[in-house]
This record gives C-alpha cells, sequence and structure tokens, in this order.
C-alpha cells in the first residue's frame, strides 16, 4: 500500500529507506500550462525503476497522483513537478521486507534559470562515472557521482561532462548529450548511461520521424576536434535543448540546426 | 551551521538532499552499557565521510551529539545508535550550495538478533560491487548494491558476500571478512571496499598487536577451496565476529580461533 505525501503539508520520517540508504527512484517534470510535459516518458522511467529496485508501484495510482498534483500546485507560469517514490520504512537493515508500504513524494518546484540560447561553456568533469548495469538508465535516488562532479564544476561552467572507466562520453549531470558529425547524429550507448533521458529520447524520437539518422555509439570527448564536427548539444526535459559553445577551452561552432528540427516538438507530447 | 534532529521527535523535509540524492553519510554504533562501542572509529569515519564529500561538520559537535544521544535513549539492554549526515535542503539541482546547512539525524535502534555463535551460511551474490574510488570506504547514503544484493539473497542465507569486476571478493552486504590460510590472515585491499569497517579495523588491530600476520590483498572466492584455508569469518561493529559454515553450497571448517583471539577485546575500545 503506497503511502502519498504532499511534501508542503508533511516531513518524512528519518528510518525512509529513500533517506537511509537512497532506496528509491524520482522524476522531475516540467509542467507547462498545467500540463506535464513528456508525461507517458516520465511515467514509463519511474515505473521501470519501480520494477528494477522492486518496489510495487500501481500505475494508475500514479498516473492520478500526477493529475491531482497538477491541480494541487496549479500556477500560471511553468513550474516543476518532482515524485520521489522510495521503499518506505521497514526491513532488516538494508534487507528490505518482502511487501513494503513506499512513499510517493509529491512536490513542486520553480524553474531553474533557462540558459543562454547562444550556448552554454561546459567542462569534462574528472569525476569518473561507473554505471552499474542493473542500476543504468533508471533514476534512482542514490546520486552521489552527479553531486560530486557538479561540485566540483567551475562556476562559470554550465555544466559537468562526465566519461566512464573507458574514456567513452555519457552524459552531464543532469543533461543528455547529443552531437552532430556529417551529416549524421550520434548519441552514446543508451545501455550505459547513468539515465536515459526522457528529452533525448523524444529528440531521437522526432529527429528519426523526419528522416534524419541518429546512431548510438561509443564516443570519445576528442570527437570535437574532428573535422566533420558540428556541434554538440545539450538536453533535459526541464530546460529543454541547448547547443554547447565551449568545452573547457575550446570553442564549438553553435548553430540553431538541432532547435529548428525539434523546435516546434518540444515539449508536445 | 548543522541542525541536530532528533528522530524520535522530528521528521525530515521532503528537500533534504540525503533523501533527494542520497548526499550524506550514516553509521550506526552499538552501545553497550551506555557506552558507544568502537567510538574513535566511528567518529573517524563519520568526519572523513564528511570531508569526502565536503560537508561540514564539527567534530566537537559530532562528540558532544554523541554523549548526549547516549543519555538521551539510555536503556538497559544493548542498542544501537545511528547517526545520519545529510548536506541538508537547498542547491541547485545536484549542485550543492557552497555554504551547506548540513541536518546530523540521530536516532535510535534495537539490536539485530545476534548470529549462531556456530557460524553462518552464506551466498555469492550475482550482484557485482563497482566501488568509486572517491566513494570508497566510507558510508555514504548511496547504498543501493547493499539493498539490491541483500534483496536477491535466499532467506536462508546470512550474508551475501560481493566481489567487483575482477571477481575479488571485497565484503558482505553489512560485514567485512577475514580469512584464516595457513599460518596467517588475508584481508581484501582495503581501497577497494565499500565501506571499511570499524570492526574489521579493530580486529585486525588487535590481530597484530599479538603478532599475528594479517595481509592486504586480491581475494578470489575459490580461496575457501584450498588445502590451506582454515576459515572464513564476517565481522560489523554491531553483532560482533561471526564464523561461516557454508559458502553457496560448500561447507567450510568452523573454528572458533579469532573469537578466541579477539573474543576479549571485541568492545572494549
Amino acid at each position: 500500500m503506497t503511502t502519498v505525501i504532499w511534501a508542503d503539508q508533511e516531513d518524512i520520517p528519518a528510518n525512509d529507506r529513500g533517506l537511509a540508504y537512497g532506496d528509491g527512484v524520482f522524476e522531475t517534470i516540467r509542467v507547462q500550462a498545467n500540463l506535464p510535459t513528456l508525461r507517458q516518458r516520465h511515467v514509463a522511467r519511474l515505473l521501470e525503476g519501480a520494477k528494477r529496485l522492486r518496489i510495487p508501484l500501481d500505475s494508475e495510482l500514479l498516473q492520478s497522483v500526477i493529475a491531482e498534483a497538477v491541480k494541487h500546485y496549479a500556477r500560471p507560469e511553468d513550474w516543476v513537478l518532482k515524485l520521489i517514490l522510495t521503499r518506505g520504512s521497514g526491513g532488516r537493515g538494508y534487507r528490505p521486507d518482502a511487501t513494503p508500504a513506499p512513499r510517493l513524494i509529491v512536490s513542486a518546484h520553480p524553474m531553474p534559470p533557462m540558459p543562454p540560447s547562444e550556448g552554454v561553456d561546459v567542462c569534462i568533469s574528472s569525476h569518473e562515472l561507473f554505471v552499474h548495469p542493473r542500476m543504468a538508465g533508471i533514476k534512482s535516488l542514490a546520486r552521489l557521482d552527479q553531486v560530486m562532479a557538479s561540485q566540483a564544476m567551475p562556476d562559470d561552467c554550465y555544466e559537468a561532462l562526465m566519461v566512464n572507466g573507458a574514456g567513452h562520453l555519457l552524459e552531464g549531470t543532469r543533461t543528455n548529450l547529443l552531437i552532430r558529425l556529417g551529416e549524421v547524429w550520434l548519441m552514446p550507448v543508451l545501455s550505459t548511461l547513468a539515465v536515459e533521458g526522457t528529452m533525448q529520447a523524444h529528440v531521437v524520437s522526432v529527429l528519426r520521424s523526419q528522416g534524419e539518422i541518429v546512431l548510438e555509439q561509443d564516443i570519445l570527448p576528442a570527437i570535437i576536434n574532428q573535422p566533420e564536427f558540428v556541434g554538440l548539444w545539450l538536453m533535459n526535459s526541464v530546460v529543454g535543448i541547448v547547443p554547447v559553445s565551449k568545452v573547457d577551452c575550446l570553442r564549438l561552432p553553435v548553430n540553431a540546426r538541432l532547435a529548428t528540427i525539434v523546435g516546434q516538438h518540444l515539449f508536445m507530447e
């Protein structure tokens, strides 16, 4: 039985396993004109995360909580709906109860500052990202890699890009990435990512529906030095798409190609 | 400025970063006759974890909170004092504030059931443990590996032992391990462990003070098949030391050697 907690009205017991062990998953959803954007993708990822951790989550309950949250926190400007699903309290140490009593925690947050459309400066993080295959893709509450990488990031960087042990470029701390090389788009291998971005999935789906070629492959940071390199974009479901104008000390070409292709479809799903 | 939270009196705001991102560290300390055992080792590990995550924690505050907690939760039987330090609320997404307002959450828990002194059955977990070098040794709140490994553990197992990508035996989900091979003791390489156990450190220190040889080295699970193999022990600061009588289907020799050597010093530090 899942307990729904409205974070503006109620706090969380200190013995909640989300706090104790990172034992849960979350989503942040941009709400525009009282419509949760990319709703089905967020719902699907939260359900997949719950399934992976074996935390029961009823899909209908989730949908109705989202609908209720949009009314409960309604406001004219865009805002961010955050859902945290924890396994609740209980269990013997790390070992969960066979029948947990999960908590679904619902909160509203203002939009973060939007990145400048002319592009952002980013750095390559020295904090390597080791993604456990069993945790790949889902937004678990255990996000210390992202915390440490963003903590070490210089103030004038918008984002820190992380590589894995093989040196492959994976993702930013809070964004996914897409590269244009010659006539094709490149994305890192999805199964190696810490977070499978809902916006990335949406953008790739729009690109492919328009006949563009998007390839999933291992990408080294040195790709930005190749003559065929056209551009690098970051994206997430809250801020949308932003071009990268500089990686560490290297200025990149910036163009509006991706935003132009995807623009009108950005939050229409 | 650190806020101390007594978990029996107060809950935690849902925007605490410990819950949101696993952004914090914790300790569980066995209290015997109102004395916190292995106190200095627990304090040192909590301070090291806070330093690693760059969460400010005043050592004197910590010591005085422990002293106060022992009075606040005093009871005749042994109990477990749990301290959770989180970075508190705030920050821009994953990126922490430069001057965080940490929370130190203090709670009391009953002792878990003690393992039988004649030994416990354990399994080798299929959940590989990838320890990030920057997180190694400290007890961060991001413990999903331990949750998933203990969740998958058969009911009749006391503990699941985890190996890393190279197949080296590292530790249990909640215990460290020590092996007797011929005339020496073996322990896994400390810098590769998810958690540097306070009891393991204590036991190794007692052994060495008695002239025993303890070697730190890569250990493969197959070591239990070697003719020189004498025994395998698990330990943590709450339950002490317990011999392993079976690993998966293989029965192990059980003897009291380690408990006998270390016994009288078990919680005297």
